[in-house]
Formats: structure tokens, sequence, C-alpha cells
């Protein structure tokens, strides 16, 4: 299964780099499915899924009786043409994030701000009336609080249950012994960082990375090292690699599937390499895979965890993204580091509430969590589509976006000069939320560069706050000076 | 009301220091009521007060148609009396207990042990079918998920109104604007500490001190700077002023309504200097008044936070102890530093599981949570005479026990030489959970302490514990040489 993915995918990457350097052009037709499939020596069915994830991706279009084509870009302003990832030497920094982050997060949660800060699915998207439904059940019948009392119990074990057996389809799954359940994804995070470091330590990060990573580090005094990561296949192995040769790194915290803000996704050789290379330099990894499910290609990618053969790799997650961020549930599958954070989260936090437990367990059970996580595949994908040809739309030239495998959030670069905090500012005035770039990189990167949430159905109300955040973007000062500059090839957003 | 309740007070403490300086001794008549009244110049039902709180006490205990005498100790091993507090001078220490109360907390959670460990109450005593029905209702027909996800809401204020309701009756009420729902006590402590320090500052506490307060500021790189706490009357607000004038104190740390392990009450007239002093110096203040509502005396003390003119107590609280500790449940009345706490739980922990809040707003309107804390004072002050009457009874000549004014924890201080961390590896042996002293000070005091839970109906099972407890502590080593002097005078146990 895995040999198979790995090839469609690389034929898509094949043709979705020629696309993306215009050696195919919007119009061109592509080669016929069985051409393609004879010439390079691939099964009808291998080509086919290559074709649909670029469809997906929205690079092709499928027209009837004739085959795919390459598509047009649906506005002639800015391209889509991902960054690509270019070795950048760097030390390992104290982060200090936390006062440009809480300015950030206030403005953001007023009332009535347009959604594209904070990485939350739309109200309307949510499962409510099934939760409803389990709460009322399980509340009213069993007996999850006293059991918990008693017996000082961290897990629910159905709930640990559930989340093994959601796990099988992967190329290892899960072991209920290795399970710690969380308040939620962070605190997971929080957990395993406090269980293999100490302040002063180095963790290395992806570069860009999610803000509240970086948070956790800054609280726990912690170094960042940023290691370059590209913008659709993640974290450079190889970077990492050398830098650890260079420097003791206590820990690695990084996403494989999905990273928050690239929503990039590692392929799964680099995964092996990852796995691999960590275990015998002995760096323990803290592995995010809370966007894992939300993938748009046809399978679930396995998270880094399931490349690990020496328990290793903590994987954190939880149901935020998946299912609703108010249920406050996450969970740590922490390998051989188990004890450890198993205490640390009985010193700290204490149990996560029995009732939510149980209430998440039932919900993972039944047959409405697979149907619902297809029904969010499908909006999401469509979401961060329809954001995309937005942004391409009615940023100025020289813009360019990310390329999303799944999750539901767009990284956006301005033309260099560009400024991510001055738009910030300017489109928290407007009543319009988004982050700005340098809130993922300690070492100063991505000032002209912010994220677009998607996790709302698209309306006249987004695609208008699009269209303004394009005319603030355009007017900055910097970019008139370097609008008709030629295109500088940026790696990663350049530090302004 | 408060000052009648300061006169009775003052009366009951000064009967109660002759009784344990021994001018009043075993078997001796109180002056009549009548008397008193007129002598002290105090109303009737004031002395009737302080008597009632003798007797509460276990000091004295009422004859019919003889009026009251001080109570004899049920046995004459070991002495019910309380040390007196000393002067001592420290200087803020680096906290480094993790490691040993990780071994504690490891070894107690066990299962089967003896629950004289954790400060928990019974399961039996909880009241599980209430909270089943309330989950039932509450889950079922409300739209608390969606709300709190609609809006990124932390508070539920059905919730929030709920606890302002129920500190109507203190000097002064909470403000439903400054409080910050959490998912424990303990989060909402390490919140406050987040807010007002930086690591390497300087944190006093009382002397002793909650060992999960003490690793909060190991983990924040936070100084304890120790100050002498009265074993009855809590912290010396004299000592703090001298310390606060040697040097800068970044926050304050303590309980003064049931101090753990100490369970001591701190007098009004002391809360109200203790508030000014800080409040003028510019010490914030973070209150743990998670004992509160478990008061032995007449009515519910207020915290130090009714005492605050100036916003600069931060109050931590929450229904672990009052309702059930699974839940997960706290709060903060953060005063002046809101906006600081709340920008901490929404970077960190995010929302706190809103059918949860709506469980507890929905518990908390109900009678059944004031007949439950009436229930509940009466079973804990009952649990911790029997407790004191059993350590009274089997432990060694010399052992000096608290006099809890509340709670539902024992401190017992052994005779100098005593090891309260041996005894605690020999009670793990043989299956008791207690927990050792020295986890009570950053500063290596209390070696010759320990503490036990009182949260458990008296049993034979617990009996039986205490006394393998007494013969352990009889046959230590250091005790025999001891056992022959005079008894020490020791100030809340002695540095080993």
């Amino acid at each position: 299964m895995e040999q198979r993915a790995l090839r469609y995918e690389v034929l898509a990457d094949e043709l979705g780099g020629m696309i993306a350097e215009r050696i195919l052009r919007p119009g061109d037709r592509l080669p016929s499915v069985r051409t393609m499939a004879r010439e390079k020596k691939l099964s009808i069915s291998t080509v086919v899924q290559a074709l649909r994830q670029l469809e997906e991706r929205g690079q092709i279009e499928a027209r009837p009786q004739s085959g795919f084509f390459v598509r047009a870009p649906t506005a002639t302003h800015a391209a889509q043409l991902e960054p690509q990832p270019r070795p950048r030497r760097t030390r390992p920094v104290a982060v200090d994030i936390s006062s440009r982050m809480m300015r950030v997060v206030t403005l953001n949660n007023r009332p009535d701000m347009v959604p594209l800060g904070a990485a939350l699915p739309a109200p309307e998207l949510l499962p409510i009336a099934t939760l409803q439904r389990l709460y009322g059940q399980i509340g009213r019948h069993a007996k999850h609080l006293l059991d918990a009392a008693s017996h000082a119990m961290i897990n629910h074990p159905e709930l640990v249950r559930q989340l093994v057996r959601h796990s099988l389809t992967w190329g290892q799954a899960l072991a209920a012994d290795e399970i710690v359940v969380t308040n939620s994804c962070t605190e997971a995070l929080l957990l395993c960082l406090r269980a293999v470091t100490k302040p002063g330590d180095t963790v290395a990060v992806e570069s860009p990375s999610y803000y509240l990573m970086l948070q956790l580090l800054e609280q726990l005094g912690l170094k960042a090292l940023e290691i370059p990561t590209h913008p659709r296949l993640g974290l450079s192995v190889d970077a990492l690699e050398i830098a650890s040769r260079e420097r003791r790194i206590a820990a690695c915290l990084l996403v494989t599937n999905f990273n928050n803000p690239l929503c990039s996704l590692m392929p799964d050789e680099e995964k092996r390499r990852l796995a691999a290379l960590t275990a015998e330099r002995g760096i323990p990894v803290i592995e995010d895979d809370i966007f894992g499910e939300l993938y748009f290609g046809p399978q679930r990618p396995w998270p880094l965890k399931s490349f690990d053969t020496t328990g290793n790799v903590m994987m954190c997650s939880s149901l935020s993204k998946t299912l609703i961020p108010s249920l406050r549930l996450g969970y740590v599958a922490a390998g051989r580091y188990h004890a450890e954070v198993l205490l640390q989260k009985t010193l700290t936090s204490g149990a996560t509430n029995p009732v939510t437990q149980a209430v998440a367990a039932r919900y993972l059970e039944s047959t409405a969590s697979d149907r619902h996580l297809r029904f969010l595949r499908r909006a999401f994908q469509k979401q961060v589509m329809q954001m995309s040809e937005a942004v391409l739309r009615y940023f100025p030239a020289g813009t360019r976006i990310s390329q999303p495998q799944g999750g539901f959030v767009l990284w956006v670069e301005l033309p260099a000069g560009g400024d991510g905090m001055t738009l910030f500012e300017e489109a928290a005035q407007a009543g319009i939320a988004i982050v700005p770039g340098e809130l993922f990189s300690p070492g100063g990167h991505f000032r002209n560069c912010l994220r677009l949430n998607c996790g709302n159905p698209w309306s006249p109300r987004i695609e208008d706050a699009i269209r303004r955040l394009g005319a603030f973007a355009a007017a900055q000062p910097a970019m008139d000076r370097r609008a008709d500059e030629p295109k500088a090839k940026v790696a990663n957003c350049a530090a302004a």
C-alpha cells in the first residue's frame, strides 16, 4: 500500500513541478492515461490516482471526451508558484514571541471579526447534534465520574481502545499502554517537552512552525533551531542531519502531516529517514498529528510514529480539528517516554474529565465519526481551493501561496518587502482576523507572510475580506517600490 | 458580622492557648458563660460561639447540667500540643522537589493502598447521582458546545454568575468580570504565576507549603522564600513584612483558609494587615482558597480576597475538594491581573469544556450544593478528629499534631530526629500511602513530619494503618536515642 502511494505521489509531483515551472502551461493537454502508464511503467490506477491528486490540487482539470488539461489560474494578478526551500543556516535562538502573539490573539478574538485568524472549523461544520445525544446518554447512565474518582484514573480505557482501533490501518498501530489522554494537543506537546528537555536545551522545529509550539518553547526556557522546510514536502531531513552533527539537539518538535502553516506532507521515504536518523542520534521526537485525518489525497498519510521502531516518537493529537475544539480532548502516544509523560500529566493537570473521555470514545466508536471526517475533508479541500483562487485573484503580482496537501490553512507570501505585521494591523482595524507570518519564526523570518484560516464555508463576506486584504497588500509602500522587479526566487519567505 | 466573628475567635484562641499551655488542664471546669460574658464585656452569643469552636476543636466538652470542661486527651502516648511558630530567617532558594515528589506520587498511586496520601475525599462521600442527572439533562438539551465553539468562549456565563452568587456573603463578593474558569485550581495558580512573575523571581510561600505549589515554582524557574507560619493562625505577616523590606518579592503564593498541610486559619485582622501590606508594597498575591468552604467553625471564613481593596489578590479555587476531583473544574478571580491571566489561559490550554462548566453551574445553583457542603463539613471534621485521636494513641511520645480548623488533612510532627521520608518508604512497602513532610519545604525543613489524608470515613483498616505507622515511627533509631529527652520546643518541625 505504501509503495503504491509513493509511486503516484512521485508522478503527481513530477507533473505538478512541470506545471509550476510552466513547462506545461495553462490549456496544455496532458498525455493520455494509457500513454503515461506505458511510458512510466506504471499501472493505469497509479496514473489515475496521480491525475486525481493534481485535479484536487487545482493544477489540472478533466474535460469530457478530451482528457486532462493544465488549468488556467483564475486570475492573472498572482501566481500559484510555491517557494522553493533553500538551505538556510541558523543558530538556536531564544524564543520571544509571546507579547506579539498576545496582541494578535487579543485583536483577533474580538467579536464579529471575519474569521481568517485562528485555525478553527466553522461552527456549522460541527456534528453538534450527535455530540449532544452522546452527552445525554453517557452522562445519565454511566459511572464514569465515580470510576475516575475511585481509581485516580488518567485514561478512560474505552477511549484508549478507540484511539488504538483508529490507528490500525497505519504502518504501525498505537499501543494502548503508551497513551496518555490530555486536555488538548497543546497540553500533550507541553508534557512531552517537559519529559525530555530542561531549560536552556535546543529543540529543532520546522521553519515556519506553529506559533503555539514556539510559545511552549518560550514558556519552558528552551531554544529553537529552525530547520528549513519545503512548502509541500515538509522538513528537510538533510538539514536536520547536518544540524544534529553540529550541536546537541534535545528534541525535535514537528508536524509531518500538514504542517501548520504550510500544510506540507512529508513523503513516506523521508519519514522513514527521519525516524531512523533521530533514533540513531538519540533525539526524542515530538510529533503533532492533529491535522493527519484531514488529507486531500486518496488515503490517510501515516504519522512519523508509524515509521518509528524504537519508541522514540511521541505522537500528539486531539479532536479539536476533526470533531470540535470546545470538547477539549487530546492525547499522546508517548512510546518509551510514556512513564515520564504520564507522571507529568499527573503532577500538573491531573486526569481529563472522564465524561468527556467517554463521550469521545463513544463518538469514535460510531460510524458518525468516519462519515463526518469524509464530509470535513471534502469541505476543507473545497474551502482551501476557493481561498487559493481568491488570493490569486485579489493579491498583488508576485504573491505566492502554499499548495495545501491537507488541513485547512493557507500560507501567503507577499512579494519581497511586503509586511505581514502591518497587513495584520490594517486587517484588524478593518474587522478581519489574520495571523502575520513572523509569529511562525523565532528567528524573525517570514515577515512578508501571513496565514489564512480556511475553516469556513465560502461566502461573499470572506471573499470581500480577501479583496480588501489584497488591496491593503498592494498599497504597501515597500511593495510599490518592487512591483516591477522580476519575481524574486524567495525561499520560504525572505527575512524582512 | 465580621467584628463579631473576630471577637469570638479571639476568645476561643485565648482559652485554647491556655489549654495548650496547660494553664487550664484536662478536667478543669471553665467559668460559666454568664461569668465570661460579664468579665470579658462580650455578648452571651459571642461566648457561646467561642465555646462551640473550642468544642469543635476537641479542646473542651460540654457535660450536661455542669458546664464546659477541658477535654482529656484520649491517649497518653502523644500529646495534642501544637508547635509554636518561631522566627526563622531564610533566603530564597531554588525549588528542587520534583524527583522526590514523583517517587512519592508514583508509589502512593499504586492500587489498593490505604489512602492516607493524596488529599482526596472518599468516593462514597461524593454526590455522584446528582452529577449524573445533571450531565444527562444538560448534555441532551443545551447548546453549550456550539456556543463555546462559536464564540471562542473561555467562561460559561452561568457558571460565573453562580460563583459570584456563592461569594455574596463574603466581606466583598467576587466580580463577574475578574473571573477566568480553568481546568483545576493548580492550573489557576500556574496562570497567575505566569501572569506576574518571570524566571529567577522570588515568591513568598508559607512554611510548610503544599508541594504542588512548590512544584509550580520549580517548573517556572522561580525561587521560594519560606515565611514562618503558625500551625493554627497561618502565615506570619510580621515575618513577611520584614522579608519584603530585605528583598524584592515578586508575588505571594498562599492559603489563608486551611493551609495544606497545617489547616491553619488566618484571623480576619491578620488577613486585613496582609492585604494592606502587600498592596502597599506592590506585591501581587495568589491565594488558594480550595478548602475555604470546608470550615469547622460556625461560619465560612472570608478569603484574603475579601480584604483586598486594590484588586491585588488573585483568588484561585476549584470544585475538587467540595464536589468531585474528577470533574476538573477550577477558577480564578484575578482582580486587576484579569486580562493577563485570561490571555495566559487562552494561549496555553484554551477554554475549559463548556458542558462541564454548565453542569457545575447547575449544581451550584441547586440546593444540593449547600446540603452536600454541610454534610461534607461534618464528615471531615469527624474524620479529622478520629485521625487525631488515633495518632495520639498510636504514635510515640513527643509526637505533635496540628489542630485543623477546616479541610481534611492532619500534619504530624515526629519527635526531633524522626524521619518522615524513611517512614514514607516503610509505609509504602506496607501498602499505606502517606506524604513525607520534606515535600512541603524547598529548604529541607519538616523532615520529621508527615501529612495524613482524612478524606475517608473511619474504618478498622485505617485505624490499623495508623497503628502500624506509629510502630514504624517508634522503631526509628534516631527516635530511640531521644526518647527520654525532654520534649523539644520545635517550631513547625525542626530541620533534620
